[in-house]
């Protein structure tokens, strides 16, 4: 006899392997013989909210396999952050309403920091709202920022797709700078911490090699050092190829590039500090610059993620329903690392108490003394997780991705258009 | 016994194919019997004038085994453009010098429309200066522009992933949609022909599928139509995503995204279309936009090259040693297609004179009736190019670059400093 049914829900910015942490899950769930149906909230939480719920019984074994290889939130993913109960009393009501019409005893959620905020809250309503429910956060970010874990499924696959970009741009570059580019900067995400930029480093194989500087999110810009820099490698190497965090900021810790005007209460969207950086160097040194912002690319690179990201992804997803079906609540499955090399790892559990709301930063021992570089420990660290290729299926020159049937579980509730309106509205990142 | 030397030089923006194209040109060398040595010119024709000559006799099998899957030049390439005899005798002289202190018989010179002019004027050395020698050039460019061929080697590659990179960062935008970017625009290279933001629209599977829009260089930006455009597809889909070339233009004639000043008799150096318009769209529909430059990435993404590009890189590279073997001077070998589908096609030969200094334009009937996407014609001639995946070995988890041993032949001749300067200073795109 089929158990209660669950709840899963992607949260905040997705990756090239959130989907297949949605697949194990799901596939997990189906196989314990003791979880009814799994639904899928249609773009998120949005979709408890909305009762718009996806029955994923209506998705085939096809379609599950699909979304080992497909990139983004196949069922759509929200910028949301529960606020305190106090404050709040509707929506909590609202989600635990909709959870209990759909008979859902196990609550997924996908996400990074702030959506562990949100699981650990909703990890109270059987207290505050007497609703049993197990609720469970996935670790997923391309911003390795989750503490207690290793690391984050889906910070491999755009670091790998980064440091494969910047090698090979970086080729590129060498080529032509006897008579044409001289400087390439390659900008990567992160907004406080600059995980992503040093996986950049891990093209490096031979002393001399590109990257010749990295610029993160934790070193303030100090531009005379860089621009002292910059002709320095363009000296010896006749070209300097820099990686840069979108997150690099101003020694007065103003961001150096912000799209817009800073909202309080919400981040600022970032990106363009390349052609700001390119610009820069361009004016104080003469030199032909290209830059490139991958922006998204980066994080739905699946084309070329890492087999060891996908591996933590799927691990994850099926490490969620045995705890959840171990009682389990308010709680993450981990990744633990054994070793460096060879690289061995398995999966923990973490309370949310120490994950929400909180960022891992890079370590300091990551970023070499110049500040520029970095250090063996960081490449110690980085280098397992990129390893392996994770081929997908290619029709017609381009990758295969799948297509959900999307089928919504029909309503028992009466609409509640403007909760949902305020709820949307109240986005945040 | 072995006939005279040749000599090789990569020319111009470097593409994922080139040293393919060149791995195959020094083995049909090696193969003929009839040619003594090949060298390469370090860093293009440059390493003509400064006598600074590459022996590829003493790469091993190895390396020229891995240069068919490291991007980049890795002889060095050079944007030069020699001028007419009268007006530059001295530089005609040197290379002449050279060849002839070196033996070189026969001239492969690697680049695209603007290096087939110069190709074409080295191959009249012979009555200029008596200098026995076949020139011949080798097709590679990414712009796709050079006429006569079917399509140019290089431009398949980015083509490709520039496909393959859309649809997946557009999985990313349609996911996130509901609560955060509406908007993702994704540039293309492509100064005066939009045929690298035409090979997005392979990315549509589906009616409605993204891009939604392209913004060719054929077509004068209009904002207003485009503005309307990115409202309707946002509220028919509930994201937008725009793929646009660099070389679009204001209906004035501008560059819409120009970096400095125009310098009279060089190109313009274009870059950051892309977040222009995202500032465009958010200016006047509010919508949160994201935005991605490729730039160099797209022209090195060796490691979602398309192995049917791959294949006319080698093929032409074969042929043009072919060709001066049987006393050609002053052609070019070409792409012929014989069918769409099953696509098929043969190497064939074209005078220079249909080539030089001519650019091949995105064909009228490529662009539909609403000047934002591309036509079945289109489709038809771009599909099969793209086709094939090209896989390259990966060692801990990054792609495995050649290395080049890079050995300079012994030096014959006196050095000419001041015209290298010259040379090297008055480098053209």
């Amino acid at each position: 006899m089929a158990g209660r049914n669950a709840f899963y829900a992607q949260a905040g910015g997705v990756t090239a392997v959130i989907n297949a942490t949605a697949a194990s899950l799901i596939e997990a769930c189906r196989e314990s013989g003791r979880i009814g149906k799994v639904f899928a909230g249609r773009d998120g939480i949005l979709g408890a909210f909305r009762e718009d719920l996806i029955d994923t019984s209506l998705e085939s074994a096809a379609t599950l396999a699909a979304l080992r290889h497909t990139p983004g939130g196949a069922f759509g993913s929200a910028r949301f952050r529960l606020g305190e109960f106090d404050d709040e009393r509707a929506r909590y009501e609202r989600l635990a309403s909709v959870f209990a019409a759909h008979d859902i005893g196990y609550v997924f959620y996908n996400g990074g920091n702030g959506s562990a905020d949100t699981t650990l809250k909703l990890s109270r309503l059987p207290y505050l709202l007497g609703l049993p429910l197990a609720c469970v956060h996935v670790p997923k970010t391309v911003d390795n920022d989750l503490p207690e874990t290793d690391c984050s499924p889906g910070f491999a696959s755009a670091a790998k797709y980064l440091a494969v970009s910047l090698r090979e741009a970086a080729a590129d570059v060498a080529s032509m700078c006897s008579t044409s580019t001289r400087v390439f900067i390659l900008e990567a995400m992160g907004r406080h911490a600059g995980w992503m930029v040093a996986a950049m480093g891990l093209a490096i194989d031979e002393r001399g090699d590109p990257p010749h500087l990295l610029l993160f999110a934790e070193v303030p810009f100090d531009e005379n050092l860089v621009m002292e820099r910059v002709s320095e490698n363009v000296a010896r190497h006749g070209y300097c190829v820099i990686g840069v965090c979108e997150g690099l900021r101003h020694p007065t810790g103003e961001f150096v590039a912000q799209v817009g005007e800073a909202v309080p209460g919400r981040n600022a969207q970032l990106g363009g500090v390349a052609p700001w950086l390119a610009a820069r160097v361009h004016d104080r040194l003469g030199f032909k610059c290209h830059w490139a912002t991958a922006d998204y690319l980066q994080r739905s690179a699946r084309h070329v993620a890492s087999a060891t990201d996908l591996e933590h992804a799927e691990a994850v997803g099926r490490a969620a329903v045995e705890l959840a079906l171990a009682g389990r609540t308010g709680v993450m499955p981990t990744i633990v690392r054994d070793a460096d090399d060879p690289y061995a790892w398995h999966v923990g559990c973490a309370d949310l108490h120490a994950i929400a709301t909180l960022e891992k930063r890079l370590p300091a021992e990551f970023i070499a003394a110049d500040r520029l570089h970095i250090t063996d420990i960081a490449r110690a660290y980085l280098a397992p997780l990129i390893r392996g290729e994770a081929a997908a299926p290619f029709r017609n020159g381009l990758p295969v991705h799948a297509r959900i049937a999307g089928h919504r579980a029909p309503r028992r509730l009466p609409e509640a258009s403007a909760l949902v309106e305020s709820v949307a509205a109240a986005k945040k990142t």
